[in-house]
């Protein structure tokens, strides 16, 4: 079994969820006691990995919330992801792929500088640009499937020549790259209707963005994405990273988080 | 008329040729006088900006070259960018796109923290992936059209139930934002059959990869994407910035840059 996987099904089976905590700090959304500052910003997530790392079955931090602070944001994506025990994955979304001799390089950026478990990318490109992520087998690699942004429709949604959309032929290569390497997953918004996509291929781990504020439903999107192995990820951030700005905000989180164990009974 | 346009347009005009120059550092490809190092990089990067600033129409660094380093290299990306006079625009190619909140972080990132005059984007997510960067209406984007590495084929070429390809739908859509946002344009490979997109949106600005190593020729490239304003981009990387190994390495480079000029002629 692929290494992240093992670690996904663990953490799911201990915690009786399938929750991954989106890390996306906003220095505008900290709870009050926080300095409206880098700094902050890292206490804050200090606090929060400390508090929910034995709750979550994996963080995705995203790049663009730590770029946009410089070199100094990208150090502390850095430095927290150090704070995280081996055993919960990283997500590394960073939505990335160029040919491939560039992609060597941001492969080795993501997978060997972030160490991370798992990473994004854009499929548009095509094989080429995504194995040399791929070759690193040791990483788990989640290529953009149905996204639940309203822009989906411009080229996702496109039916082509043989009647399929667009995203349904993302993933039935990626379904065939899988074969080979092991290690492909998709990224399926919780907005949109992944059942097609589920039945044609149950075995595909889905990484499942968009439940919660951007309006997809826990239970449901569970039930709907998971698969043959009965396992999904399904990526939470705003509603729980920013669950209250109280003083009491780190309790109020784990309230949050455990209150899905019970909707799974 | 948009300022990246006007500076490409006196650029091209008092050099007599559409080079701009790749910045993509390999520490194994430096000239042997270099230290083989960050330090031995940013040398390296200073000098050849400081030689070639005059002889280029603009410079376009990749950011993997830059952040396979790590923060160091993302710093230094930033310290040579100070460097650039303002008149010759610096292309970062970033390849990026998310949902939109995210999006205006990373637009936030290349704009504002690098001072870009154009970035290169991926289509695939769609309009309000790419809207938050068109927003910054002093900046230019260069969304990925038709690629010139062997994945082209699995999906930008995939035809679609109009009989179009998946890349000449990329190309309608950002003719038709480029005529609200004023600032957009596509990344044609050298190497692929660009007549119908030239044809059929003669205003579009292309930005042509894959001349030199990658298999493209400069003077064909030119003739078959110089758009209604008789501009385009073509970009070289390893056949100029790594045209020696040898001590008069500064030299050969600017006697190949202006090899260019005698082409036009």
């Amino acid at each position: 079994m692929h290494p992240f996987i093992q670690k996904i099904l663990e953490n799911t089976q201990r915690l009786g969820h399938h929750i991954c905590l989106g890390l996306d700090p906003d220095i505008n959304k900290l709870p009050h006691h926080y300095e409206r500052s880098l700094k902050g910003v890292s206490y804050f997530l200090y606090d929060v990995i400390e508090a929910t790392k034995e709750h979550v079955i994996a963080f995705k931090p995203n790049m663009a919330f730590f770029e946009v602070f410089g070199v100094e944001g990208i150090q502390l994506l850095k430095d927290i992801r150090q704070k995280i025990p081996e055993k919960i994955p990283v997500i590394l979304d960073a939505k990335r792929a160029d040919i491939g001799n560039t992609s060597e390089k941001i492969a080795h950026y993501l997978i060997r500088y972030f160490n991370a478990d798992a990473i994004t990318l854009h499929p548009y490109m095509g094989f080429d640009s995504l194995s040399p992520f791929f070759n690193y087998a040791e990483c788990f690699h989640f290529v953009l499937g149905l996204t639940s942004n309203p822009g989906a429709k411009d080229f996702e949604y496109l039916e082509l020549s043989n009647k399929n959309k667009l995203y349904q032929s993302v993933l039935s290569k990626c379904n065939e790259w899988h074969k080979t390497y092991k290690n492909i997953g998709v990224v399926m918004g919780a907005t949109q209707n992944i059942d097609w996509a589920r039945q044609k291929y149950p075995e595909l781990l889905f990484l499942v963005p968009g439940v919660g504020h951007q309006g997809g439903n826990y239970q449901e999107s569970v039930e709907n994405s998971k698969n043959s192995q009965q396992l999904t990820i399904i990526n939470i951030t705003r509603e729980l990273l920013y669950a209250s700005e109280e003083k009491k905000y780190l309790e109020i989180l784990i309230k949050k988080l455990n209150s899905y164990k019970d909707i799974k009974k």
